[in-house]
């Protein structure tokens, strides 16, 4: 009978991501890797087969959370608060790597490099902007948001600022909050029912 | 009496810079840089000493060309109507590498990795934000942009929301040339004086 390994698999592709997000994909060696999950090659490649395959599963747990969430922050103020909310939630955060989105910066690192792994980001971003029309469609029929305006439209416009928003608060001597304010601001000014 | 050498600096920097934007800092190789110059190692060191030192002037050239097509924009057609043609300019371009902008793919890949290239990459972008700045200061000087508003502010929405557009610009299945659209539009609806 094999033995059960001493690891919880979820466990490390969460430090994975982590690792990964912070210090991209080249970026990251499997000696940075096998430092941080503590493992050997042998069980990395047992548990993982490969450095991209656990990167894929560490994107996958990032879109993961990131819906998650979404989701939390709409049962506790509604889908147009949340929208409004969401921006100044992402750069205020403190227990994470970096600023910058990891579905944007997978996809600017590998996309011109034709590596695969930038169409998984983008298969997770389509994911968050579905979510995003989805909220924006219920702040439509809760009657905070006109019902003139295409909620496909809104959600590609909203997630393409907040990909920006996050670039820039990446910059050092940038203070984004004030940024995510105007965002969260504009939403209210352009798209609220007067 | 050296040698004279037979090529010319500034073509290999731009060379370089198509290389350096398409695959990114780490994504390219010694050998592409060797292979896309035309150069043995030997040359290669005795002209850019690194390949960081490349990097940099590379990202140099990017910046440089960048503010004199602004520059060429605004003589055409004015401050205010070269900030409404700029988004849709950025997501047409067809001789480029890639959509994303060379600054913030540069700051995205090396930030995390306290890489002093990130700096540079964000010492062009402060550099690129003062343009805009003062193209708002001047649009609102002419009259078509309300004297109420904050250009410094201006500018860096509009940096943000730009960097946004370009990495969804990137993504396959989307249309960056309709966002880019609502982009200008919003600047008219926005900021000019009615």
């Amino acid at each position: 009978m094999p033995r059960k390994p001493s690891y919880n698999k979820d466990d490390l592709i969460v430090l994975a991501k982590e690792l990964f997000w912070k210090k991209g994909w080249a970026g990251t060696s499997m000696k940075d890797l096998e430092s941080t999950l503590n493992m050997r090659p042998g069980s990395f490649y047992a548990a993982f087969g490969s450095k991209d395959r656990l990167f894929e599963l560490a994107i996958e747990q990032y879109a993961k959370e990131g819906l998650a969430r979404l989701e939390r922050m709409k049962q506790k103020y509604g889908a147009f608060e949340a929208l409004k909310r969401f921006p100044g939630e992402i750069v205020s955060g403190k227990d994470i790597p970096v600023r910058a989105c990891m579905l944007s910066k997978t996809l600017l690192e590998l996309q011109g490099q034709d590596n695969v792994l930038s169409e998984k980001a983008n298969y997770h971003l389509t994911a968050m902007e579905k979510k995003f029309a989805a909220f924006f469609k219920e702040a439509q029929m809760d009657g905070h948001i006109r019902n003139d305006l295409n909620v496909k439209k809104l959600a590609r416009r909203y997630q393409s600022d907040l990909m920006g928003l996050r670039i820039t608060a990446e910059r050092k001597d940038v203070d984004a909050k004030v940024l995510a304010k105007e965002i969260s601001h504009d939403i209210v000014a352009t798209l609220a029912v007067k």
